[in-house]
Protein backbone atom coordinates (compact mmCIF):
# COMPACT_ATOMS: atom_id res chain seq x y z
CA UNK A 1 0.00 0.00 0.00
CA UNK A 2 1.65 3.14 -1.06
CA UNK A 3 -0.81 6.21 0.30
CA UNK A 4 -0.37 9.57 -2.35
CA UNK A 5 -2.35 12.45 -3.52
CA UNK A 6 -5.12 10.33 -4.48
CA UNK A 7 -5.92 7.99 -1.78
CA UNK A 8 -9.48 8.18 -0.13
CA UNK A 9 -9.63 8.06 4.21
CA UNK A 10 -11.74 6.47 6.07
CA UNK A 11 -11.48 7.72 9.37
CA UNK A 12 -11.83 4.81 12.12
CA UNK A 13 -12.98 7.22 14.87
CA UNK A 14 -13.17 5.42 18.44
CA UNK A 15 -11.19 5.51 22.07
CA UNK A 16 -8.84 4.78 22.97
CA UNK A 17 -7.19 3.31 19.62
CA UNK A 18 -4.89 0.48 20.69
CA UNK A 19 -7.46 -2.61 20.31
CA UNK A 20 -8.49 -1.41 16.88
CA UNK A 21 -8.26 -4.26 14.65
CA UNK A 22 -10.43 -2.88 11.14
CA UNK A 23 -6.93 -1.41 9.99
CA UNK A 24 -5.06 -4.03 9.70
CA UNK A 25 -8.08 -5.97 7.75
CA UNK A 26 -9.07 -3.37 5.44
CA UNK A 27 -5.66 -2.03 4.50
CA UNK A 28 -4.30 -5.45 3.68
CA UNK A 29 -7.39 -6.19 1.33
CA UNK A 30 -7.32 -2.41 -0.66
CA UNK A 31 -3.44 -3.30 -1.14
CA UNK A 32 -4.46 -6.89 -2.34
CA UNK A 33 -7.28 -5.47 -4.71
CA UNK A 34 -4.84 -2.09 -5.58
CA UNK A 35 -7.59 -0.01 -4.05
CA UNK A 36 -6.00 3.72 -3.23
CA UNK A 37 -7.73 4.24 0.07
CA UNK A 38 -6.36 3.68 3.74
CA UNK A 39 -7.92 3.36 6.95
CA UNK A 40 -6.65 5.68 9.88
CA UNK A 41 -7.04 5.33 13.43
CA UNK A 42 -8.12 8.37 15.11
CA UNK A 43 -8.51 8.71 19.03
CA UNK A 44 -11.14 11.03 19.76
CA UNK A 45 -12.62 11.78 22.96
CA UNK A 46 -16.10 11.99 23.38
CA UNK A 47 -16.55 16.02 23.53
CA UNK A 48 -14.65 16.62 20.74
CA UNK A 49 -16.54 13.80 18.71
CA UNK A 50 -19.12 16.36 17.30
CA UNK A 51 -16.46 18.45 15.98
CA UNK A 52 -14.04 15.62 14.19
CA UNK A 53 -16.90 14.34 12.73
CA UNK A 54 -17.94 17.25 10.94
CA UNK A 55 -14.60 18.53 9.72
CA UNK A 56 -14.04 15.35 8.68
CA UNK A 57 -17.00 15.14 6.31
CA UNK A 58 -15.81 18.41 5.02
CA UNK A 59 -12.54 16.80 3.48
CA UNK A 60 -12.51 16.24 -0.34
CA UNK A 61 -10.89 12.36 -0.22
CA UNK A 62 -13.01 11.36 2.86
CA UNK A 63 -14.73 8.02 1.83
CA UNK A 64 -16.63 7.71 5.18
CA UNK A 65 -15.97 6.51 9.32
CA UNK A 66 -15.52 3.27 11.25
CA UNK A 67 -17.37 4.37 13.95
CA UNK A 68 -16.53 2.13 17.72
CA UNK A 69 -16.77 2.70 21.09
CA UNK A 70 -17.30 5.34 22.90
CA UNK A 71 -19.36 7.00 20.04
CA UNK A 72 -21.72 4.40 18.62
CA UNK A 73 -24.56 6.14 20.20
CA UNK A 74 -23.54 9.99 19.96
CA UNK A 75 -23.08 9.63 16.38
CA UNK A 76 -27.57 8.91 15.87
CA UNK A 77 -28.09 12.46 16.64
CA UNK A 78 -25.23 14.00 14.42
CA UNK A 79 -26.80 12.05 11.09
CA UNK A 80 -29.27 13.20 8.83
CA UNK A 81 -30.40 10.33 7.52
CA UNK A 82 -30.52 7.20 10.00
CA UNK A 83 -31.19 3.68 8.64
CA UNK A 84 -34.21 1.82 10.70
CA UNK A 85 -31.33 -0.50 11.74
CA UNK A 86 -29.66 2.33 13.06
CA UNK A 87 -33.06 3.59 14.87
CA UNK A 88 -33.73 0.50 16.39
CA UNK A 89 -30.11 -0.27 17.54
CA UNK A 90 -29.89 3.27 18.73
CA UNK A 91 -26.24 2.98 17.24
CA UNK A 92 -24.49 3.79 14.59
CA UNK A 93 -21.13 2.32 13.19
CA UNK A 94 -20.96 3.39 9.63
CA UNK A 95 -20.94 6.64 8.14
CA UNK A 96 -20.58 8.48 4.65
CA UNK A 97 -21.84 11.27 2.75
CA UNK A 98 -24.90 10.95 0.33
CA UNK A 99 -24.59 12.47 -3.22
CA UNK A 100 -26.72 15.37 -1.80
CA UNK A 101 -24.17 15.62 0.81
CA UNK A 102 -26.11 14.18 4.11
CA UNK A 103 -24.67 12.36 6.58
CA UNK A 104 -25.90 8.79 6.49
CA UNK A 105 -25.63 6.25 8.86
CA UNK A 106 -25.61 2.46 8.95
CA UNK A 107 -24.92 0.07 11.56
CA UNK A 108 -23.37 -3.26 10.72
CA UNK A 109 -22.83 -4.96 14.19
CA UNK A 110 -26.11 -6.86 13.84
CA UNK A 111 -25.83 -7.44 10.03
CA UNK A 112 -22.29 -9.04 10.64
CA UNK A 113 -24.37 -11.54 12.87
CA UNK A 114 -27.18 -11.68 10.93
CA UNK A 115 -25.07 -12.56 7.77
CA UNK A 116 -23.18 -15.31 9.42
CA UNK A 117 -26.36 -17.08 10.47
CA UNK A 118 -27.29 -17.11 6.73
CA UNK A 119 -24.08 -18.24 5.88
CA UNK A 120 -24.23 -21.43 8.05
CA UNK A 121 -27.38 -22.08 6.55
CA UNK A 122 -29.71 -21.01 8.84
CA UNK A 123 -33.20 -19.70 7.78
CA UNK A 124 -34.41 -16.51 9.75
CA UNK A 125 -37.09 -15.50 7.84
CA UNK A 126 -40.29 -16.48 10.34
CA UNK A 127 -37.64 -17.49 13.01
CA UNK A 128 -37.87 -17.17 16.57
CA UNK A 129 -34.86 -15.57 18.63
CA UNK A 130 -33.72 -14.99 22.03
CA UNK A 131 -31.18 -12.26 22.70
CA UNK A 132 -29.75 -12.46 25.93
CA UNK A 133 -28.03 -8.92 26.74
CA UNK A 134 -29.39 -5.78 25.26
CA UNK A 135 -26.61 -3.84 25.60
CA UNK A 136 -25.24 -2.20 22.68
CA UNK A 137 -24.53 -5.29 20.63
CA UNK A 138 -27.55 -6.99 21.87
CA UNK A 139 -29.68 -3.85 20.36
CA UNK A 140 -27.50 -4.23 16.94
CA UNK A 141 -28.61 -7.85 16.80
CA UNK A 142 -32.04 -7.39 17.78
CA UNK A 143 -32.42 -4.80 15.12
CA UNK A 144 -30.60 -6.75 12.48
CA UNK A 145 -32.36 -9.86 13.33
CA UNK A 146 -35.92 -7.55 13.00
CA UNK A 147 -34.40 -6.17 9.25
CA UNK A 148 -33.94 -9.78 8.13
CA UNK A 149 -37.64 -10.81 8.84
CA UNK A 150 -37.58 -13.04 11.86
CA UNK A 151 -41.17 -13.98 13.06
CA UNK A 152 -40.58 -13.69 16.98
CA UNK A 153 -37.98 -11.66 19.32
CA UNK A 154 -37.64 -12.47 23.31
CA UNK A 155 -35.25 -9.95 24.95
CA UNK A 156 -33.71 -10.60 28.35
CA UNK A 157 -31.44 -8.05 29.98
CA UNK A 158 -30.50 -8.18 33.84
CA UNK A 159 -31.24 -3.91 33.64
CA UNK A 160 -35.19 -5.15 32.82
CA UNK A 161 -35.54 -1.26 31.30
CA UNK A 162 -32.62 -1.68 28.51
CA UNK A 163 -34.68 -4.98 27.52
CA UNK A 164 -38.03 -2.50 27.54
CA UNK A 165 -36.62 0.40 25.73
CA UNK A 166 -35.10 -2.20 23.03
CA UNK A 167 -38.65 -3.92 22.72
CA UNK A 168 -40.12 -0.43 22.90
CA UNK A 169 -38.38 0.71 19.05
CA UNK A 170 -38.85 -2.43 17.49
CA UNK A 171 -42.27 -2.74 18.07
CA UNK A 172 -42.42 1.21 17.00
CA UNK A 173 -40.47 0.10 13.43
CA UNK A 174 -41.66 -3.24 13.08
CA UNK A 175 -45.39 -3.84 14.55
CA UNK A 176 -45.44 -7.80 13.17
CA UNK A 177 -42.71 -8.90 15.08
CA UNK A 178 -44.03 -10.50 18.62
CA UNK A 179 -41.74 -8.72 21.00
CA UNK A 180 -41.50 -10.33 24.68
CA UNK A 181 -39.02 -9.43 27.37
CA UNK A 182 -38.26 -10.64 30.80
CA UNK A 183 -37.76 -14.34 30.21
CA UNK A 184 -34.22 -16.17 29.19
CA UNK A 185 -35.16 -19.62 29.17
CA UNK A 186 -34.01 -21.02 25.41
CA UNK A 187 -36.24 -23.53 25.17
CA UNK A 188 -38.38 -23.85 22.15
CA UNK A 189 -35.91 -20.94 20.42
CA UNK A 190 -35.06 -21.22 16.90
CA UNK A 191 -31.53 -18.89 17.64
CA UNK A 192 -30.27 -18.29 20.88
CA UNK A 193 -27.54 -15.45 21.11
CA UNK A 194 -25.26 -14.61 24.05
CA UNK A 195 -25.16 -10.72 24.15
CA UNK A 196 -23.36 -10.14 26.76
CA UNK A 197 -20.08 -10.27 28.04
CA UNK A 198 -20.32 -13.32 29.89
CA UNK A 199 -17.41 -15.72 28.57
CA UNK A 200 -15.09 -12.58 28.75
CA UNK A 201 -13.32 -13.53 32.15
CA UNK A 202 -12.47 -17.46 33.50
CA UNK A 203 -15.31 -18.87 35.75
CA UNK A 204 -17.65 -16.39 34.22
CA UNK A 205 -21.38 -18.32 34.38
CA UNK A 206 -22.95 -19.22 31.24
CA UNK A 207 -25.20 -17.02 30.04
CA UNK A 208 -28.69 -18.98 29.85
CA UNK A 209 -29.53 -22.35 31.20
CA UNK A 210 -27.50 -25.08 28.60
CA UNK A 211 -29.41 -27.96 30.20
CA UNK A 212 -32.77 -26.06 28.11
CA UNK A 213 -31.54 -26.00 25.21
CA UNK A 214 -32.59 -27.99 22.30
CA UNK A 215 -30.09 -29.45 19.57
CA UNK A 216 -31.87 -27.72 16.86
CA UNK A 217 -31.87 -24.19 18.60
CA UNK A 218 -29.03 -22.23 16.66
CA UNK A 219 -26.44 -20.49 19.32
CA UNK A 220 -24.43 -17.81 18.84
CA UNK A 221 -21.89 -15.58 20.68
CA UNK A 222 -20.41 -12.17 20.80
CA UNK A 223 -17.17 -12.87 23.03
CA UNK A 224 -14.69 -12.58 21.11
CA UNK A 225 -11.69 -13.49 23.41
CA UNK A 226 -11.70 -16.82 22.87
CA UNK A 227 -13.47 -18.67 19.84
CA UNK A 228 -15.24 -20.98 21.67
CA UNK A 229 -16.26 -20.25 24.90
CA UNK A 230 -17.55 -22.34 27.54
CA UNK A 231 -21.13 -21.17 26.42
CA UNK A 232 -20.68 -22.55 22.41
CA UNK A 233 -18.40 -25.45 24.18
CA UNK A 234 -21.84 -26.64 25.95
CA UNK A 235 -23.90 -25.51 23.30
CA UNK A 236 -22.18 -27.90 21.01
CA UNK A 237 -22.32 -30.40 22.89
CA UNK A 238 -25.74 -30.33 23.46
CA UNK A 239 -25.67 -30.99 19.72
CA UNK A 240 -26.31 -27.38 18.61
CA UNK A 241 -24.93 -25.31 15.74
CA UNK A 242 -22.81 -22.31 17.05
CA UNK A 243 -21.71 -18.94 15.38
CA UNK A 244 -18.01 -17.49 16.98
CA UNK A 245 -17.93 -14.18 18.02
CA UNK A 246 -15.17 -12.89 15.48
CA UNK A 247 -17.99 -14.35 12.33
CA UNK A 248 -19.10 -10.96 13.32
CA UNK A 249 -16.47 -8.91 13.03
CA UNK A 250 -15.61 -10.65 9.64
CA UNK A 251 -18.95 -10.60 7.94
CA UNK A 252 -19.61 -6.86 8.63
CA UNK A 253 -17.03 -6.07 6.61
CA UNK A 254 -18.64 -7.19 3.45
CA UNK A 255 -21.47 -5.04 4.19
CA UNK A 256 -19.29 -1.95 5.20
CA UNK A 257 -17.39 -2.54 2.17
CA UNK A 258 -21.02 -2.49 -0.08
CA UNK A 259 -21.97 0.78 1.92
CA UNK A 260 -18.81 2.69 1.54
CA UNK A 261 -19.31 1.54 -2.19
CA UNK A 262 -15.87 -0.58 -2.80
CA UNK A 263 -15.50 -4.07 -4.28
CA UNK A 264 -16.47 -6.60 -1.80
CA UNK A 265 -15.62 -9.41 -0.96
CA UNK A 266 -15.85 -12.55 1.15
CA UNK A 267 -14.85 -12.93 5.20
CA UNK A 268 -13.14 -15.90 4.20
CA UNK A 269 -10.74 -13.71 2.01
CA UNK A 270 -10.72 -10.98 4.64
CA UNK A 271 -9.30 -13.25 7.08
CA UNK A 272 -6.46 -14.72 4.58
CA UNK A 273 -5.32 -10.95 3.90
CA UNK A 274 -5.93 -9.97 7.26
CA UNK A 275 -2.48 -9.09 9.31
CA UNK A 276 -4.08 -9.09 12.68
CA UNK A 277 -0.60 -10.63 14.26
CA UNK A 278 1.36 -7.09 14.18
CA UNK B 1 4.28 0.10 7.06
CA UNK B 2 1.38 -1.52 8.98
CA UNK B 3 -1.02 0.96 10.21
CA UNK B 4 -2.69 -0.17 13.58
CA UNK B 5 -3.72 0.89 17.05
CA UNK B 6 -0.84 2.46 17.58
CA UNK B 7 -0.21 4.59 14.59
CA UNK B 8 0.30 8.02 15.38
CA UNK B 9 -1.24 10.29 12.81
CA UNK B 10 0.32 13.43 10.51
CA UNK B 11 -2.25 15.30 8.75
CA UNK B 12 -1.04 16.56 5.28
CA UNK B 13 -3.41 19.31 4.57
CA UNK B 14 -4.21 21.06 1.75
CA UNK B 15 -6.47 21.68 -1.60
CA UNK B 16 -5.79 20.08 -4.44
CA UNK B 17 -4.15 17.00 -2.99
CA UNK B 18 -3.34 14.77 -6.26
CA UNK B 19 0.32 16.66 -6.48
CA UNK B 20 1.61 15.84 -2.87
CA UNK B 21 4.57 14.74 -2.22
CA UNK B 22 5.19 14.18 1.31
CA UNK B 23 3.44 10.80 1.73
CA UNK B 24 5.46 8.78 -0.67
CA UNK B 25 8.43 10.52 0.87
CA UNK B 26 7.93 10.52 4.72
CA UNK B 27 5.61 6.97 4.60
CA UNK B 28 8.62 4.90 3.06
CA UNK B 29 10.55 6.67 5.63
CA UNK B 30 9.02 5.83 8.69
CA UNK B 31 8.50 2.36 7.75
CA UNK B 32 12.84 2.15 6.82
CA UNK B 33 13.43 3.29 10.47
CA UNK B 34 10.40 1.29 12.29
CA UNK B 35 8.47 4.44 13.66
CA UNK B 36 4.94 3.90 13.51
CA UNK B 37 3.50 7.04 12.23
CA UNK B 38 1.78 7.92 8.50
CA UNK B 39 0.72 10.82 6.51
CA UNK B 40 -2.21 11.25 5.71
CA UNK B 41 -3.08 13.78 2.88
CA UNK B 42 -6.60 15.52 3.65
CA UNK B 43 -8.06 17.72 0.85
CA UNK B 44 -9.25 20.77 2.83
CA UNK B 45 -11.18 23.55 1.13
CA UNK B 46 -10.37 26.76 2.75
CA UNK B 47 -14.06 27.46 4.27
CA UNK B 48 -13.61 24.59 6.32
CA UNK B 49 -9.52 24.53 7.16
CA UNK B 50 -10.49 26.46 11.01
CA UNK B 51 -12.97 23.25 11.79
CA UNK B 52 -10.83 20.97 10.28
CA UNK B 53 -7.43 21.71 12.11
CA UNK B 54 -8.99 22.42 15.40
CA UNK B 55 -11.03 19.02 15.31
CA UNK B 56 -7.79 16.97 14.39
CA UNK B 57 -5.60 18.42 16.99
CA UNK B 58 -8.28 17.29 19.65
CA UNK B 59 -7.22 13.63 18.51
CA UNK B 60 -5.12 11.50 20.71
CA UNK B 61 -2.54 9.95 18.24
CA UNK B 62 -2.07 13.53 16.08
CA UNK B 63 1.36 14.00 16.33
CA UNK B 64 1.08 17.11 13.35
CA UNK B 65 0.23 18.59 10.83
CA UNK B 66 2.21 19.59 7.27
CA UNK B 67 0.24 22.19 5.69
CA UNK B 68 0.55 23.33 2.23
CA UNK B 69 -1.34 25.16 -0.13
CA UNK B 70 -3.97 27.36 0.22
CA UNK B 71 -3.60 26.84 3.98
CA UNK B 72 -0.43 28.08 4.67
CA UNK B 73 -1.13 31.82 4.89
CA UNK B 74 -4.50 31.43 7.29
CA UNK B 75 -2.39 28.99 9.73
CA UNK B 76 -0.76 32.02 11.31
CA UNK B 77 -3.83 33.22 12.30
CA UNK B 78 -4.67 29.91 13.99
CA UNK B 79 -1.74 29.38 15.73
CA UNK B 80 -0.92 29.49 19.31
CA UNK B 81 2.51 30.52 19.49
CA UNK B 82 4.54 31.49 15.95
CA UNK B 83 7.99 31.12 15.90
CA UNK B 84 9.58 34.45 14.10
CA UNK B 85 10.17 32.91 10.71
CA UNK B 86 6.28 32.26 10.51
CA UNK B 87 6.03 36.07 11.51
CA UNK B 88 7.84 37.31 9.01
CA UNK B 89 7.33 34.87 6.14
CA UNK B 90 3.54 35.46 7.21
CA UNK B 91 2.87 31.77 6.46
CA UNK B 92 3.34 28.58 8.82
CA UNK B 93 3.89 24.66 7.12
CA UNK B 94 3.77 22.65 9.86
CA UNK B 95 1.96 22.60 13.01
CA UNK B 96 2.03 20.71 16.16
CA UNK B 97 0.94 20.97 19.46
CA UNK B 98 3.07 21.62 22.78
CA UNK B 99 3.20 20.22 26.17
CA UNK B 100 0.82 23.09 27.30
CA UNK B 101 -1.65 22.01 24.74
CA UNK B 102 -0.96 24.99 22.43
CA UNK B 103 -0.78 25.11 19.07
CA UNK B 104 2.53 25.77 17.45
CA UNK B 105 3.35 26.45 14.58
CA UNK B 106 7.07 27.13 11.75
CA UNK B 107 7.87 27.23 8.53
CA UNK B 108 10.22 24.92 6.72
CA UNK B 109 10.15 26.13 3.15
CA UNK B 110 12.66 28.37 3.68
CA UNK B 111 14.58 26.55 6.15
CA UNK B 112 15.22 23.91 3.37
CA UNK B 113 16.55 25.86 0.71
CA UNK B 114 18.88 27.71 3.42
CA UNK B 115 19.94 23.95 5.10
CA UNK B 116 20.99 22.89 1.47
CA UNK B 117 23.11 26.16 0.60
CA UNK B 118 24.74 25.13 4.14
CA UNK B 119 25.50 21.86 3.40
CA UNK B 120 27.06 23.57 -0.32
CA UNK B 121 29.64 24.95 1.98
CA UNK B 122 28.01 28.57 1.45
CA UNK B 123 28.96 30.73 4.27
CA UNK B 124 25.57 33.00 5.11
CA UNK B 125 26.83 34.93 8.52
CA UNK B 126 26.86 38.29 6.93
CA UNK B 127 26.26 37.49 3.51
CA UNK B 128 24.81 39.44 1.16
CA UNK B 129 21.47 38.05 -0.49
CA UNK B 130 18.84 38.89 -3.55
CA UNK B 131 15.61 37.19 -3.36
CA UNK B 132 13.59 38.09 -6.65
CA UNK B 133 10.13 37.07 -6.09
CA UNK B 134 8.10 38.17 -2.50
CA UNK B 135 5.38 35.43 -2.86
CA UNK B 136 4.94 32.56 -0.41
CA UNK B 137 8.53 30.83 -0.98
CA UNK B 138 10.41 34.27 -1.40
CA UNK B 139 9.25 35.51 2.14
CA UNK B 140 9.57 32.31 3.31
CA UNK B 141 13.29 32.18 2.07
CA UNK B 142 14.18 35.48 2.78
CA UNK B 143 12.52 35.34 6.92
CA UNK B 144 15.17 32.22 6.90
CA UNK B 145 18.22 33.57 5.45
CA UNK B 146 17.46 36.39 8.04
CA UNK B 147 17.16 33.80 11.03
CA UNK B 148 20.37 32.83 9.60
CA UNK B 149 22.26 35.59 10.13
CA UNK B 150 22.58 37.33 6.59
CA UNK B 151 23.61 40.58 6.63
CA UNK B 152 22.09 42.12 3.79
CA UNK B 153 18.54 41.11 1.82
CA UNK B 154 17.46 42.88 -1.07
CA UNK B 155 14.18 41.56 -2.08
CA UNK B 156 12.64 42.46 -5.54
CA UNK B 157 8.98 41.83 -6.94
CA UNK B 158 6.91 43.18 -9.94
CA UNK B 159 4.16 44.24 -7.46
CA UNK B 160 6.28 46.50 -4.93
CA UNK B 161 4.21 45.80 -2.60
CA UNK B 162 4.59 42.58 -1.39
CA UNK B 163 8.69 43.18 -1.54
CA UNK B 164 7.58 46.56 0.85
CA UNK B 165 5.44 44.81 3.41
CA UNK B 166 8.54 41.78 3.44
CA UNK B 167 11.15 44.92 3.96
CA UNK B 168 8.79 45.95 6.41
CA UNK B 169 8.14 42.50 8.68
CA UNK B 170 12.09 41.70 8.25
CA UNK B 171 13.25 45.21 9.54
CA UNK B 172 10.83 44.85 12.89
CA UNK B 173 11.93 41.30 13.63
CA UNK B 174 15.67 41.80 12.43
CA UNK B 175 16.71 45.32 12.77
CA UNK B 176 20.70 44.31 12.50
CA UNK B 177 19.99 43.64 8.52
CA UNK B 178 20.00 45.74 5.93
CA UNK B 179 17.05 45.59 4.18
CA UNK B 180 16.11 47.16 0.60
CA UNK B 181 13.77 46.94 -2.39
CA UNK B 182 13.05 47.38 -5.93
CA UNK B 183 16.52 46.60 -7.68
CA UNK B 184 17.09 43.24 -9.04
CA UNK B 185 20.53 43.66 -10.55
CA UNK B 186 22.46 40.44 -9.43
CA UNK B 187 25.65 42.44 -9.14
CA UNK B 188 27.69 41.77 -6.10
CA UNK B 189 25.93 39.48 -3.93
CA UNK B 190 26.76 36.58 -2.85
CA UNK B 191 23.89 34.71 -3.15
CA UNK B 192 20.79 35.09 -5.45
CA UNK B 193 17.65 33.25 -5.47
CA UNK B 194 15.09 32.87 -7.97
CA UNK B 195 11.66 32.58 -5.84
CA UNK B 196 9.41 33.54 -9.00
CA UNK B 197 7.34 30.79 -10.97
CA UNK B 198 9.78 31.66 -14.06
CA UNK B 199 10.98 29.08 -15.40
CA UNK B 200 7.79 26.50 -15.03
CA UNK B 201 7.07 27.26 -18.55
CA UNK B 202 9.22 26.85 -21.56
CA UNK B 203 10.29 30.35 -23.19
CA UNK B 204 9.66 32.16 -19.32
CA UNK B 205 12.38 35.15 -19.63
CA UNK B 206 15.00 34.39 -16.78
CA UNK B 207 14.48 36.15 -13.54
CA UNK B 208 17.96 38.69 -13.31
CA UNK B 209 19.78 39.66 -15.86
CA UNK B 210 22.70 36.74 -16.14
CA UNK B 211 25.09 39.08 -17.65
CA UNK B 212 25.52 40.44 -13.92
CA UNK B 213 26.32 37.69 -12.58
CA UNK B 214 29.49 37.25 -10.99
CA UNK B 215 31.19 33.82 -10.71
CA UNK B 216 31.34 33.52 -7.10
CA UNK B 217 27.80 34.30 -6.79
CA UNK B 218 26.05 31.73 -5.48
CA UNK B 219 22.80 30.98 -7.09
CA UNK B 220 19.20 29.18 -6.03
CA UNK B 221 16.44 28.11 -7.72
CA UNK B 222 12.47 27.35 -6.43
CA UNK B 223 11.24 26.29 -9.72
CA UNK B 224 11.53 22.16 -9.59
CA UNK B 225 10.02 21.23 -12.29
CA UNK B 226 13.20 20.64 -13.93
CA UNK B 227 15.93 20.21 -12.59
CA UNK B 228 18.64 22.36 -14.17
CA UNK B 229 16.40 25.36 -14.85
CA UNK B 230 17.31 27.70 -17.80
CA UNK B 231 18.41 30.31 -15.31
CA UNK B 232 20.51 27.24 -13.35
CA UNK B 233 22.05 26.11 -16.88
CA UNK B 234 22.82 29.98 -17.12
CA UNK B 235 24.16 30.80 -14.13
CA UNK B 236 26.52 27.46 -14.10
CA UNK B 237 27.93 28.48 -17.74
CA UNK B 238 28.94 32.40 -15.39
CA UNK B 239 30.62 29.65 -13.29
CA UNK B 240 28.56 30.28 -10.08
CA UNK B 241 27.41 27.27 -8.00
CA UNK B 242 23.83 26.84 -7.65
CA UNK B 243 21.21 24.70 -6.00
CA UNK B 244 18.42 23.08 -7.65
CA UNK B 245 14.76 23.27 -6.48
CA UNK B 246 13.84 20.09 -5.22
CA UNK B 247 16.57 20.52 -2.80
CA UNK B 248 14.64 22.93 -0.71
CA UNK B 249 11.99 19.80 -0.54
CA UNK B 250 14.27 17.55 0.66
CA UNK B 251 16.11 19.78 2.99
CA UNK B 252 13.57 20.69 4.80
CA UNK B 253 12.13 17.19 5.65
CA UNK B 254 14.88 16.47 8.70
CA UNK B 255 14.03 20.06 9.78
CA UNK B 256 9.93 18.86 9.89
CA UNK B 257 11.28 15.24 11.45
CA UNK B 258 12.83 17.48 14.52
CA UNK B 259 9.87 19.90 14.99
CA UNK B 260 7.65 16.62 15.24
CA UNK B 261 9.91 14.31 17.59
CA UNK B 262 10.85 12.16 15.09
CA UNK B 263 14.27 10.44 14.45
CA UNK B 264 15.88 12.48 11.78
CA UNK B 265 17.85 11.93 8.64
CA UNK B 266 19.47 13.28 5.86
CA UNK B 267 18.37 13.89 2.58
CA UNK B 268 20.35 11.60 0.58
CA UNK B 269 18.40 9.29 3.16
CA UNK B 270 14.86 10.64 2.35
CA UNK B 271 15.65 10.33 -1.76
CA UNK B 272 16.85 7.48 -1.28
CA UNK B 273 13.78 5.40 0.34
CA UNK B 274 11.10 8.31 -1.33
CA UNK B 275 8.68 6.49 -3.68
CA UNK B 276 7.99 9.78 -5.65
CA UNK B 277 7.85 7.34 -8.86
CA UNK B 278 4.12 5.48 -7.85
Amino acid sequence: MQINGHTELIAHLGHPTHAFKAPMIYNPYFASIGVNAVVVPMGCRPESYPLVLRGLFTLDNIRGALVTMPHKVSTVGLLDVATPTVQVAGACNAVKRDAEGRLVGDMFDGEGFVRGLRRKGLALAGARALVVGCGGVGCAIAASLAAAGVGALALFDTQAQSADDLAGRLRTHYPAITVTTGVKDPDGFDLVVNATPLGMNPGDPLPVDVARLAPGTFVGEVVMKTEMTAFLVAAQARGCRVQIGTDMLFEQIPAYLEFFGFPTTTPEELRAVARLEY
